[in-house]
């Protein structure tokens, strides 16, 4: 495995290989979910390069740029163990140099839910994928379905920009008790660790619903908040039931739909969803 | 030489060759200018492929993009004598089909002279061009210095963005009397085609006049607004002398400068510049 820092050497890497090649973005503070990404990138590819970069421009004022978790030593361990060919470490100066000034957005998509509550978090997602991919050029790029708009806006600046790339999604790893794993999991205190389970549980609660047959999305999400809200946490920011194409919110659940919540608990903003359709309302 | 209506059909036709690629985007109705780029790229690369599409999202409301001139006929038949390979002639829904909502935008650069007479022109222009290198992935691509500002926001467009194609700069091709060739130039009457000819005198007084060793950036405007306002053109947007790098005005000619203006004369908008530095103060 090799670590580069710079731009010039994962382009020097990846031109001597005529091979595939699969890109799995990270922030770094690696956990079973991101190991799942690589593990599925070493399944379909010949070399598999991993990046770990605490993008700023997709952090908003107020939050937790300046404390983010990171254990590149642990990180580069992990990443050994799963076969990793090449690691792209680079510094924000060479991400965005002095006199940086070019940004890619996504519409629409970008604007709703965690684009809501993080304005410009999406901007500087998109942007940092665009360059990634193209310092990188991969076949093949994994993210994780616990970021799901996340992975709505990638699939849509790859489609609109026509990248040569195809863009992989990958299950929620979850802990044993069905928390999602994140790397924002680290600021709960025990006590938070325990009420931070109300997530998965109201999102299964979700689904349980959905199989008895309710389609009234209001009503669900009223059943979700309460049980959240029930366990002490106040600091909700969206309970949603969303078109999956469009993330437009659904009144009556007709078509294949996108349950997603944010809520604050202590230091930690966290996220998690599951995908409402037909055939098989699963946990993804 | 092949012609191309799909952004599949570029990819099949550039997967099967691993050799040097040029690209040549216009928007058509082709003149000495655009062949000129199609020479310098067939002469640097081993394939040449050359889009044509009248870019609509570059194009502001009140704009020519509804008689903006087209004879494709005649443009195949030019690019099969220059030797080009691959004719790319997508129509509008190909490159923007229904939902398309993604935009990229250098920032600084694109807000300064075109771009404050033609707000959104350079988000069109960069996104379009994003577009087209991501479907022909090409090794070069080539631009006029005709649009010297659109050529300083596309090298910083590959530069931010870190995409891996070299831009080519290609000189201004002029007609006999000096006037740069547009395909707008088709606009003007044979009355308004003499008096066009100021554009290049004023460029060229300006070249004396540094030459000679003025310095003083506002006496070098003032005497190309009046040697163009004596030939009874009145619809100056601007005269400009700009630092090459960041396009910032200049009161002192201290450092290499891009002389650009643009007037409107009867139905067309004409832009020309020149390049003002020590050693050779040259009409591109």
């Amino acid at each position: 495995m090799k670590v580069v820092n710079t731009i010039e050497e994962v382009r020097k890497e990846i031109s001597s290989q005529s091979c595939s090649l699969g890109l799995v973005p990270t922030m770094g503070y690696l956990h079973e979910g991101h190991l799942n990404l690589v593990r599925r990138a070493r399944n379909e590819n010949e070399k598999v390069v991993v990046s770990i970069f605490v993008n700023p421009t997709q952090f908003g004022t107020g939050e937790d740029l300046g404390s983010y978790p990171s254990d590149i030593e642990s990180d580069l361990k992990l990443l050994e163990n799963e076969g990793t060919d090449l690691v792209f470490n680079p510094s924000s100066d060479v991400m965005y140099p002095d006199g940086f000034d070019t940004w890619t957005e996504v519409g629409g998509l970008s604007r709703r839910l965690e684009g809501e509550f993080r304005p410009g978090h999406f901007r500087g997602v998109a942007t940092v994928v665009l360059k990634l991919i193209n310092i990188a050029q991969p076949d093949r790029a994994y993210f994780g379905q616990k970021d799901a708009q996340q992975l709505m806006v990638i699939k849509k600046l790859v489609l609109d920009l026509n990248l040569n790339v195809e863009i992989v999604a990958v299950p929620i790893a979850r802990e044993v008790d069905g928390l999602a794993r994140s790397s924002r999991n680290i600021y709960l205190t025990s006590d938070e660790r325990g009420i931070a389970t109300t997530l998965f549980k109201s999102l299964n609660l979700a689904k349980d619903l959905y199989e008895n047959g309710v389609r009234d999305a209001e009503k669900i999400k009223q059943e979700i908040s309460r049980l959240i809200e029930s366990q002490g946490v106040s600091a909700i920011d969206y309970v949603s039931i969303a078109d999956t194409e469009t993330l437009e919110e659904l009144d009556f659940i007709d078509r294949t739909a996108l349950v997603s919540l944010a809520v604050t608990i202590g230091k930690a903003r966290l996220i998690d969803n599951v995908i409402l359709h037909d055939e098989l309302a699963g946990l993804t």
